[in-house]
């Protein structure tokens, strides 16, 4: 049977850090202008802090954000905030250069395509939908459906049973080694890292351990491997 | 004291009806033509029979509408009917004509302004943010918040208490009779009747009844009577 790749999205295929950032940042900007009444780095520092604490897919940091600050919620300041994250954000969301090229290639060569990601389900097809690039994947499996996050092996062995194929056959593509690449591991698969820095001392340790995990610089690569 | 002018929103100072049902056809569109295995025609209805059981405020009813169809939910159908749904009407939300001349014609005039609706509190908000309509009101009294929705008294008891105005002082503008008006008067309050299309019948009724209840065709005729 023809290989299956699977996808993480975020920071994988998406440059979510960045774009999340500056959406972040915009919607600050626009609640301090409109009368939060503390400086931007204050009610940015803040919002990172409520942000970890919270999780990332927690839907109301600007309510506790107001809270903190006001002591009660103020439902203006929320719905600037929540606007200006959403415009800013949809704005600047695009796929790493190539990604198109490459999800097209791995088509033509017959392989089945996939996601695995650690978010909500509607969040991860939204994504993939606002950039047109829903139609490459057959499946997009969640931390949110599964009930268990990367590394965990039991996310990957779903991935394979909804996609149908072994381990054996299937190659996990992620931007991080413990999650990502351990996790396709530990689950039999093979794994390719992106977007990554990993030190001299890390790529050592992987040949040492003779872990099926190659490593490129971003997904434009994939065709050298694939 | 000045008076206070308190307006519903929806269908009042916006026409939300109409871009609601704009959004949602183009909703069922995407969803039909990317793989719902039933007619537009079929699927629309049964959008509108979940929006009747489910109330236009739940934010599941493409939830429900893949789950009725398919058996069991499809998130990249609900994500694709989402997102159409929210551009379109994004797209389409503007207020009534001459909504603003009105707003700052009233303001010219030394009236304190409010919103009294039957709604989420932050879903109104936004409303107002997106249209740069949001300063020209001092609060936004929505049912969620209150817990009752108009017509019952206490949501105007406690919008007048919030804006710290008497009911003798405060009139109420929408486009509903039995909700928005007869709620206002209930509570003491004058009002007045925008986008009806009441019937004669009616009308009759409230000179019979002697109602304080005035009946323009839309706010932009509010300078009439203010």
């Amino acid at each position: 049977m023809k290989k299956a790749v699977f996808f993480d999205i975020d920071d994988t295929i998406l440059d979510t850090s960045t774009f999340a950032k500056s959406a972040r940042k915009s919607a600050i900007r626009m609640m301090v202008d409109n009368g939060l009444p503390i400086s931007f780095d204050e009610a940015y520092s803040l919002l990172k802090e409520i942000i970890g604490q919270k999780g990332s897919n927690y839907d109301k940091h600007f309510d506790v954000l107001t809270k903190t600050v006001l002591g009660e919620k103020n439902s203006m300041l929320i719905a600037l905030g929540m606007i200006t994250y959403h415009n800013v954000k949809f704005a600047l969301l695009r796929p790493f250069p190539k990604t198109m090229d490459i999800l097209i290639y791995l088509k033509s060569k017959g392989y089945r395509l996939a996601v695995i990601s650690n978010g909500l389900t509607i969040k991860q097809w939204e994504k993939l939908v606002r950039l047109n690039l829903h139609n490459f994947f057959d499946k997009v499996i969640t931390s949110e459906e599964v009930g268990f996050e990367k590394p965990n092996k039991y996310i990957f062995d779903e991935a394979l049973k909804r996609m149908g194929c072994g381990a054996e056959n299937s190659i996990m593509i992620g931007n991080r080694l413990d999650t990502d690449c351990m996790g396709a591991i530990n689950a039999g698969m093979s794994s390719i890292l992106v977007n990554s820095n990993i030190s001299p001392e890390k790529i050592q340790k992987i040949k040492d351990d003779n872990l099926d995990i190659k490593i490129i610089n971003n997904i434009s690569e994939l065709d050298k491997l694939l």
